[in-house]
Order: structure tokens, then sequence, then C-alpha cells
């Protein structure tokens, strides 16, 4: 994905709907901030809503500066509703960390979360989908499209492709120990973080690989083996 | 979590709702594997509507047999339109590996999923109420239930639980190799899948812990420190 460093500090203006309300020093308004979260996460959660009943999908997703993009079988009926035009929300949510506090009731989490607000268009022009194409896969392992057999024609056009504006968004944000009301830490309880990570394991090869084809470099250093968590 | 052994092999009946269309062989309905994937996972993304604006909030839950329990603050307005007796969809999502083909095009994901439809119930009664907040915790971190300081009456009456039956809901599971085009499996490039899974760092303790407090056993020997993947 691309960063945008000239992008540090941006703010986006919050609305009626993404303005944070239940404990607003987690709000966290910053494109930089919204856009690692939304690097870093590797699904998201669509909801959309038909007649009244709402869905939450997960999916994957692609970003490019400051457009989110969805992908999908034409005859996916979560592309299709969203292609009407109807207000979707998509939340993408990376946990860091269990807070053990020393009461129940303090229990929390560390995590990190963006809400987007707005309504999905259809990507018609060739080039803007494969540059899409291109930010679903190396959003999920960077440096792995100039590697693969590329879209062909007719995949391209059997694949559906929707762009979502990242204008009406926000983060929400939990870092740090438990907040244990104050006559609570004379208590013999073990408190703090457990910091937790998604972590790859040892890559499993395909049983009709070609022999002789060794796990590729990008892999071994995917962007998951370096993170650090940041749970504390 | 209650695992209820003699409900193995006990199938949920597929509703308009949850009936799986898009790759409709991912589908599963039995409740074991429903309720394990519900066990496993920490984090649900609950969706409703309001005037017909969807919202996705990520937030934790507890099972208790074939209800799933939320709950937070009575301010919370999630919880506030949920009691409004309207509809509801929660999903919980695994991520279990990427799974890399040899095209673009074939990409994809391994992964365990759960959309449960229908509305929720406020509980007052102080049991339940203190059975699901049991759940929580015990969801989270089995074991420390026993060890904390347990709800007094002002917190449980401070807290919002709503409850939602597990009898519509369906699983949808990937696993394995990726599919790729015959004509593609002579391509010289690394296929397969990289086993993704959620990892407990080292424990940090909080800054204002009693001297001599040691990491519980039950934090060292935490579930996901002996989960294996099932990506493949």
């Amino acid at each position: 994905m691309t960063t945008s460093n000239n992008q540090t500090k941006q703010q986006l203006t919050p609305t009626q709907r993404t303005q944070i309300k239940r404990v607003p020093k987690r709000a966290n308004y910053e494109t930089q901030t919204i856009y690692s979260i939304l690097d870093e996460a590797l699904i998201s959660h669509i909801g959309f809503t038909v007649n009244n009943q709402p869905y939450v999908i997960p999916t994957t997703y692609g970003r490019v500066e400051d457009k989110l993009y969805i992908h999908g079988s034409p005859a996916s009926r979560m592309l299709r509703t969203l292609n009407q035009g109807i207000e979707v929300c998509v939340t993408v949510t990376l946990l860091d960390g269990l807070v053990l506090a020393r009461s129940a009731f303090h229990h929390s989490m560390n995590y990190r979360s963006v809400v987007i607000f707005g309504t999905a268009t259809l990507v018609n022009d060739t080039e803007e989908k494969m540059e899409a194409l291109r930010a679903f896969t190396e959003h999920i392992i960077p440096k792995r499209w100039q590697e693969i057999r590329q879209p062909s024609k007719q995949e391209l056009q059997g694949t559906m492709v929707l762009s979502l504006p990242l204008t009406e968004a926000s983060a929400k944000v939990r870092t740090g120990n438990p907040v244990d009301d104050e006559t609570d830490y004379d208590l013999p309880v073990w408190a703090g973080v457990l910091p937790l990570q998604i972590v790859p394991g040892k890559a499993i090869a395909d049983d009709r690989l070609i022999e002789g084809i060794e796990i590729p470099d990008y892999l071994q250093n995917h962007p998951l083996n370096q993170l650090k968590t940041t749970s504390s």
C-alpha cells in the first residue's frame, strides 16, 4: 500500500456518523492513523442493509491513496447490493492485547479500529481496476504481484471492483494498562496486558508445486513477521 | 465456554438469511462448528441499522450454551438501539491463512466465519446476568474469573447485557491449497498457504502491580498458546 507521508497530520472532519461518542479520548481522525490500520489489517467487515436487515460480511480489501477497494464475483449479493449506491459501513479491527484488570468490570482489550461510512462506486476504468487488483494482492503479500500471472482480460471482466472514498472515517485506539478502581490496586491479583499478534506459521507448499521452487523472500519477510505489538 | 458434547452433529436449519449462496460447499450449519468458532475468536462485528444507515461495531462477547451475550455501558448507542428489538447481524471471523495461487485471480484466504441473525433481548435476571459476565471474562481468559474481584451490585446495575439466540446462524469455512487454473500449474511460481495465527506475546505487568505477584499459569497456558493453525 502507498503510504503518503505528505498526509501526516492530515485530519478528517468528524461527521455525525463518525464522531465517536463512547470514550471519545480514544478517537483519532488522522489519515495517517486510519491508513496505517487499514494497511496492517487483512480483513474488513462490511455492513449493508437490505429491507431493514443488516448484513456483515468479512472481506479482503486494498487501499490506494484515499480509496478503499473491495472486489469479488459479479454474482456476489453484497457487491450487487452495494453497487446500487446504498449506504455502507466498513469496519476494520486489529486486536492488540487482552487487558487484565483486578476487577471483572475493568477488563478490556487493546485494539485499533477504523470505521468508514459512504457509498461505493463501480470501477469501470480498466487501468483503475487493474491498479485495484494489484492493491488487493500487494496488501496481503507485498512484492507478490510482479511474480504471479496477472489477470487476463476475461478475469478482469469477471471481477467486480467497487471503490469507497476514505473521506468519512474515524479510528479508535486503546493502548496500555488496565484502569482499576483506586481501591482495587491493593488486591493480590496479577494485572497487566497480554499482547496479541497475528503471526505467520511455516509456509506450506502446494501439493502440485514444481520441484525446486523455494519459498520466496517476500514471504519469509512478510510484514507480519516484522510487526511489533503496540499493546503497551 | 461450555462445549456441549451432546450437541455434536446437531444441525441448524438454514433460513433465507443464513443459507449460503456464494461457494455453498464452504457452508456449515453444525452447532459444534459454529460454537467452536465463536469460542476460539475474541471479537465479533455487530451490524445494526438506524434510519437505513448500517453500523458495524467491534465488540467482545461470551457464549453460554445456545446464547451469545454482548455487554457494555447502558449509554452505548449500539446496546440501546439493539435493545429496541431491531434486527442484528453478528459476524465472527478467524483468519487461518493466506492462500497463494499462481495467478492473481485465484489468491484467497483460509478462514472460518460465523454469521448470526436475530434480535437481542435485555437480560434482567441477576443470575443470568452474572453468568453472562462470567462468560465474557472466561471467554477471553479461561480460569481468570475465580481470581478477580467480581462485579459489585453497582457494577452489575451499571452493565447492560443483551442475549442473542444462536438459532439462526451459519458457518463458512475455507481450508487447504490454492485452486489454480489447470494451465497455470506449470508456472514457476511458489504456491501454497501461509498459515496465520493469533499468538500472545510476553505478558506485561501493570505498573502498579503488587510486588511478588507472578504471572498466573492460566495466562502462560492461554488457549491461544496451544492452538494449531488449521490452514492446511
